[in-house]
């Protein structure tokens, strides 16, 4: 069976949905939407149409997923709702917090219309979540860690663009090695945010602008830097555009717990990515989503469900059979 | 819901599915069966009866769950069909080459009967045959690397104990760690068997033994040893029982992949170990797992599964609602 997916949104993830299809020989990539003009938007799959997203209803009998491919802040609150009254749907919603409120009206909307959704789906939340679930539920007396980076923080680098005298800005969250040595090997130390992560900053400033004024900005920020340990360096815009276009990034997640008569047994597991691109990564892990929420509408196990509801099979184009004579 | 657990077998593992019981409030011991004399086994648990396995048939609406400790050689592909006939069962089977075999009959027997079944539950197979799963699907492109170690080969060691001479020996598997770092960084490297693991061997001689002999036929033993770096350490009977009666061991999955247009970026997913004690740890993935089949058995999804089959909310005590809001 090839599955005939649908993506809404063209940016840096909707371009790694469409890579990833080409990675996918069970997977075809059968439109994009989009709410910029058609006309504008060049995609790399030869003969597939570019659709303006409001036509998207003359759709729904053509593909079998639909991935939406916006962001967490303002399109998918309300995207994810709307298309799975239409759609089988996959996000990648990111915003913890509001995670619970999200799956429900996710889950209110695919239910009344039969459709399966999946939310919150790629390396955090997703496969990170993952790991901190095998963790706690494996070793219920431990403690949980995670590290991200080295990558970009599209949060604090908008924070720092936002200072007076500031023309661009890159800021990248790096984990601090001594940390996850500690940790690695079981010593379960006690981490201050301060020793679990610093703040590298690369900042074009505007002309004639008070270089000491924004460094101090930045690193007094409630919140965003102040309770780290954080660089600042100034560099040209040539600079910037040469070095600071990356998509890297990655993580760490450990659990280490204690067993035995007396907790004497020490124990420590370690998921972690390191990642070229991340929005392509992203795109990989969506698609690997996309396949069970396939399975999961044709078995008719409508309404919304996350990485934690999903049998890892799901994932997989092989059968039972042939997963577990290849890989158990 | 208290999940009540039965343990066949009353070794390294039956000892570590006791202890982990303590550590899972909501699971309880209810009886330790075993095939030798019940007054010779003392366990832990003040209370649990000791009870001799030729009556475990007077047990069957007194467990929920019967975790079957024993050895995959001889034990597990006979106790395991059979006692699916009469209980919910999870084992811990790790013969890679019959677990098909192994499942069909397992599987069978619990159609049969109405009862929920695992196989080959712990870290490999297990949870390093997810981290195998997962990264599969999702960098199809890619490379699989499996190291194991440092810890001990109970099979290698036995090996070294029927040379002529020897008295008693154990073999520590070590990754090297120049291929680990390689894999780690991306650079996709081809290992060889011996470029990937050493072999270091420690054996105590009988009296009188022609060490050089030993070491000669430890070292071009077919299949075990001629094809990597072996290293043989003969010392006393002392030193063996003051420092190798440890059960540590652990491992490292690595999927190394691309991903975009041209295969142009690289990433890499790393799971690793580092487990004090194996069987403590191995008990604990197998306690995570007796409550998914204590939930299978309560919604009726009877017959033989894997860990591939198993949504990970099914491993947690906690509600799909709070695991969406503390752990995704």
């Amino acid at each position: 069976m090839t599955i005939r997916i649908g993506i809404m949104g063209y940016g840096n993830l909707g371009r790694g949905i469409e890579n990833a299809i080409h990675d996918n020989p069970d997977m075809q990539l059968q439109a994009v939407f989009t709410r910029r003009n058609p006309d504008n938007v060049k995609i790399r799959t030869a003969g597939v149409p570019v659709v303006e997203a409001k036509d998207i209803e003359k759709w729904t009998d053509k593909i079998d997923v639909l991935v939406l491919a916006g962001g967490s802040a303002t399109d998918l609150p309300k995207q994810t709702p709307r298309y799975a009254e239409m759609f089988n749907v996959i996000d990648t919603f990111d915003t913890h917090a509001n995670i619970p409120q999200h799956f429900a009206e996710v889950d209110e909307a695919a239910r009344a219309n039969g459709k399966a959704a999946m939310i919150s789906v790629g390396w955090d939340p997703g496969l990170f979540s993952l790991a901190r679930l095998f963790g706690n539920c494996i070793l219920p007396n431990g403690s949980d860690y995670t590290f991200w980076g080295k990558g970009v923080s599209q949060g604090h680098s908008d924070a720092i663009r936002r200072i007076n005298g500031v023309k661009n800005a890159k800021q990248y969250t790096c984990p601090v090695e001594s940390a996850i040595t500690a940790v690695r090997n079981g010593e379960n130390p006690v981490l201050t945010t301060r020793q679990k992560h610093t703040r590298e900053c690369y900042v074009v400033l505007e002309e004639g602008a008070d270089a000491a004024y924004v460094e101090n900005q930045i690193k007094t920020m409630p919140n965003y830097f102040d309770e780290y340990d954080t660089t600042v360096h100034f560099i040209s815009e040539e600079e910037f555009n040469r070095n600071h276009q990356g998509l890297a990034h990655g993580g760490f997640v450990f659990r280490s717990g204690t067993t035995g008569v007396n907790g004497e047994h020490n124990h420590v597991m370690e998921f972690n990515l390191k990642l070229d691109s991340n929005p392509e990564f992203t795109a990989h892990v969506v698609l690997a989503y996309a396949r069970a929420v396939a399975r999961l509408a044709a078995e008719k196990s409508f309404g919304c469900k996350t990485v934690f509801d999903i049998a890892p099979a799901y994932l997989s184009p092989l059968s039972g059979e042939e997963l577990r004579k290849k890989m158990l």
